[in-house]
Formats: C-alpha cells, structure tokens, sequence
C-alpha cells in the first residue's frame, strides 16, 4: 500500500507559490465569494482563505446573498487591485451558476472555469494569449490536481509527450468543470479514457469523443485507472471485484465513491484532492498574475 | 374573445425582412444544425429552414452527430461566407448544452444566447458594439417574440419607456435562455415580476431579482399577465379559478400550461409563440448582417 497523503503532495507546489510571492514587491489579492450558509461549505471556504493566506497571498472572503453575487462579480471584475476571483460552487445549482461563472473575466479566473479557458483547453491551446509563448494558458484546478497527483504517484510518466499512451482510465463524472476537461485532458495524454455520467458512457481519444456502448463493468474490468467524482450517495460504489488488481484509484466527489475495502486490492488509493485542488487555485492565482497583472504584462 | 393568431402577428416582422433581403445586392447565409433524430424536432427544423427560404435568407440545414457538433459551430464560427449559426437545443440536455451555446461567434449567434449577448441584455447594454450606436445589440428570440406580441396586442404601451409599469406578471419557467431574460426585459419595462421554476419564486423589479416567499396561488391572483414556459407533462396546469377575469394568457412551451377552458376566463390567450419566434430569428439574422457582416459593418 502507497501511503499517499494528498496534502504532502500538495506542499512542494504550494512551497513554490509562498517563495515567488515573497519575492515578488506588489501584493496580489484575490477575492473568494461564498453564497451559502452551509457550515461546512463556510468552513471549507475559511479553510481556503487560510491557505492562501499562509502563502502570502491576500484572500479577502466575502459571504454574500445568491441575487447579489452577479453584481459582486461584477464589481470585482472591474477593480484593478483585484487579481483572482474564485466562486464557490453551486449557487443557484441550475443553469444560471454556468452565467455566474462566465461572468468571471477570464484575466481574474482562478478556477479556468469560463469559456476563454475552457475553449483554450479543448483547441489545446497552450498560451494565454495567442502568439506569446511567454504566457501559459489556465487549466482548471481540480482536473489539474488530479494530474499533478497522478504524476507525483509515477502512474503519469515525466517528459514524454504522451505520459499515460496504452493505459485505459475510467471517470465517473462528466461534468463542464471536472470531468469532461479531466477525460479531453488524459485522451490527450495518450489514455484510452471512458466517461461515465447520468447520460451514459462516453469514450474519449485523443482528445475526441466517440459514441460507447461500453458498460460500467466493461469499462472497470479493462481500467488501469479509475477515477470518480459523483457527489451523490445513490452512487453504487465502486467493488474491488469490479477492478483489476492494482487499478490506480481516486475519488475526488466529498462522498466516497469506493467502497471501504478497496485498499484490499489495490496500492493506489486517493480518497481525496482538495489539498492538491487549493495548491493547483494558488498556481492559477500566480500565473493570472504574472500573465495579467504584473508590471511586465502587457494588457 | 380577441381572436390571436401569432403567425399573423409574425406576418408584418417577416414581410419587414423579406423586404429588406430583396433589397441586398449579397446573399444572407446561415446555417442550422440539428443533432437529433427525433421526429418533430427534425419536422421543426426543416419548417424554418423553409421560413428563411420563403424570406430569401440562404439556410442550410445540418444534421450532424452531437459528437461533430462541436467541430461544426467552430467550423461555421471560422467561415466567412456563413453570416449566422442556430442549433437546435437540446444536445445533450446537460451543462455541455450551455458549453456549445457558448462556444457560437456573438456576430453570428442568431439566438443571442451567448454570454456577449446574454451580459449586454442584463447590463441593459443597446448597443451591439461599446460606444456605436448604429448598431444595436440582440435579443433573445423567444422572449422578444412573446414582448412584440404582447405589443400586438396592445399589452405593452407603444412609444413609452416602460410600457408595463404597474403591471404584475407571473413566468413558470426561470432558465437562462428564456424565462431569466424576459423576467428582466419585462421588470425593465416597469413591471412587477414573479418568476418560478422547480427552485421557487423570485421577484424582478427594474431588472434586479429579489428572494420572495409568494406561491403559485398568491402570484397569480395578483397578476395581470401569466406566462408559462414549462416543458414537462408534470407541471399542474394553470385553472381558471386560480387568474383574474382577463388576464392575459400566454403559453410559449410545447406543453399546454394552461387548463383547456382557460379562455371561457380570458380574452387574451396565445397558445404558442412559434411562429413569433421564428420571425425574431430572422430579425436578429439581419440584424448580425447589418451589424457585422454586411460591407457597411467595420469588424
């Protein structure tokens, strides 16, 4: 069994941000903001508010109500000593939380989570602004966590083009935010990845869709690496009679989505990557800064 | 009983563009892309293929796999012969709809659904280009429909600036293509607007929304117009004993919302908006040729 601690994992990146913010002469200032009364989203959000502000990086925290969150948006959007915004996620859980989060101007987006972005990551984009190879383009956190991680755990390969080429990876999640940047990302990294959601399956390579009729037991019993995000206890929960031995295994859902004896048949387990999703926000954080917001970027 | 038929209410907006086609030395082209194999869905799409044809507008019909479609909008967005882009929502029926409406170039997204588009109309922005004020911004087609027919039918006040003031209005249906932008259209015409959706009730007045706690009952006992929006056989249907004498009736779903013998209670019903809907699309098609198309238009 690899004892896999997400936050240990975490700390060589977060190292790297506190040493270039302590170089740096500027503050960067970011704001987050929560609609919710939800202890534990509040608590979650705090708990963010610390990270960033142990790296030295100035994260002011504002609780708003849902009908003011447009405006607040807004208002951060156009004040220039703000550098990063980050929402906290769902608000009104229906279509109006994709608006909310294209409202986001694509210069202040820690999350990757607008449409600039996420266009860039689908084109396979690399830079922030076409032509400049000096300004790397955003990806979104959570996905970029789990490569990270998976990179750090030896299952992605360092400097090769295509570091998962021949590994068949299964993700239970097919959001806008997770699961489908996560599936157009591996694909693109060489993996043979199937994309589960509530709509059925999906096969990503290269960075394309196809149609699949492949089903959960197919796609499990063939999987080198299985990766689930369902934040919903209806979830069946993933057997170790349903996983070859040794599958590499991450949940990053807030409920588990594997079942408690999975570590009997497997030595790679991450049951969670929030650590490594805040470590990843703080890297955006940086890079919007540096793209965007420092005295060498130009407009 | 005012005897409203909404093709004829669309018949002096098609006439307007039909005439205003014949008048170009240039050819107008779009084109539609349906990803369905849907029977009435694909019956639709060719109607308004023939709608445009019949107005001397260029409309080719694509149908393609969900899976292209993405490839086909970036395709069209990077053609310069096509002048505007419809797809025929749902998709997928999931985020990834919002993602492909998104991903349509603003000036050639006939449906104004784009967030260019959709930020303008909440900022009650008119002008399609910041400081340009020959060239004006787009609506959304349905909710513009439903406005120009309740001017029609001399709902809305002619030549004033808030042609609904001391109205009160109540719309089932709250999503961000339809039901948002006409709660906010109507709330700046100076009406009293309460909007509801499987989430419950919010209030518009002057285009801001407010948390209320009215029901269904309350609502429409106060309201002068009753609007529905609800694509779903689940939806009680709205009865004469829950509306004034005369309210004004309009169902712009597929579904019926309203209880058949809801006109031995009302004058004014409209039992569907199509065809209004249709005639905005052109408008909005010639409005982007004008706009950024035509050799007037500087980019």
């Amino acid at each position: 069994m690899i004892d896999i601690d997400p936050a240990s994992v975490a700390h060589d990146y977060i190292e790297a941000v506190r040493q270039e913010v302590a170089a740096m002469s500027d503050p960067i200032r970011v704001v987050g903001m929560i609609a919710s009364d939800d202890a534990p989203s509040l608590a979650y959000a705090r708990a963010t508010r610390q990270r960033f502000a142990d790296v030295g990086i100035e994260y002011d925290l504002q609780e708003v109500e849902r009908l003011t969150l447009e405006e607040s948006i807004m208002a951060a959007n156009a004040d220039p000593d703000i550098h990063g915004i980050f929402i906290y996620f769902p608000v009104f859980n229906n279509q109006q939380d994709s608006y909310l989060r294209n409202l986001v101007d694509y210069r202040k987006d820690i999350e990757a989570g607008s449409m600039y972005w996420v266009q860039k990551l689908y084109a396979n984009d690399r830079f922030a602004i076409a032509g400049d190879s000096s300004r790397k383009a955003l990806l979104p956190c959570t996905p970029l966590a789990i490569i990270k991680m998976l990179t750090a755990l030896g299952v992605y390969a360092e400097d090769v083009e295509r570091p998962v080429a021949g590994k068949t990876v299964t993700i239970f999640n097919r959001s806008e935010v997770n699961g489908r940047p996560l599936a157009v990302m591996m694909s693109n990294d060489g993996a043979n990845v199937y994309s589960f959601d509530i709509n059925g399956p999906l096969r990503f390579e290269n960075a394309k869709p196809f149609e699949t009729r492949i089903t959960r037991q197919e796609a499990l019993a063939e999987s080198d690496i299985v990766i689930t995000g369902v934040p919903s206890k209806s979830f069946e929960r993933i057997r170790c009679d349903e996983i070859k031995p040794n599958t590499v295994c991450v949940n990053f859902s807030s409920h588990p989505n594997f079942e408690d004896d999975i570590t009997a048949h497997t030595d790679i387990y991450v049951p969670k990557v929030g650590p490594m999703t805040v470590a990843m926000c703080m890297r955006n954080t940086l890079r919007l800064y540096r793209n965007f917001h420092s005295h060498h970027a130009s407009q």
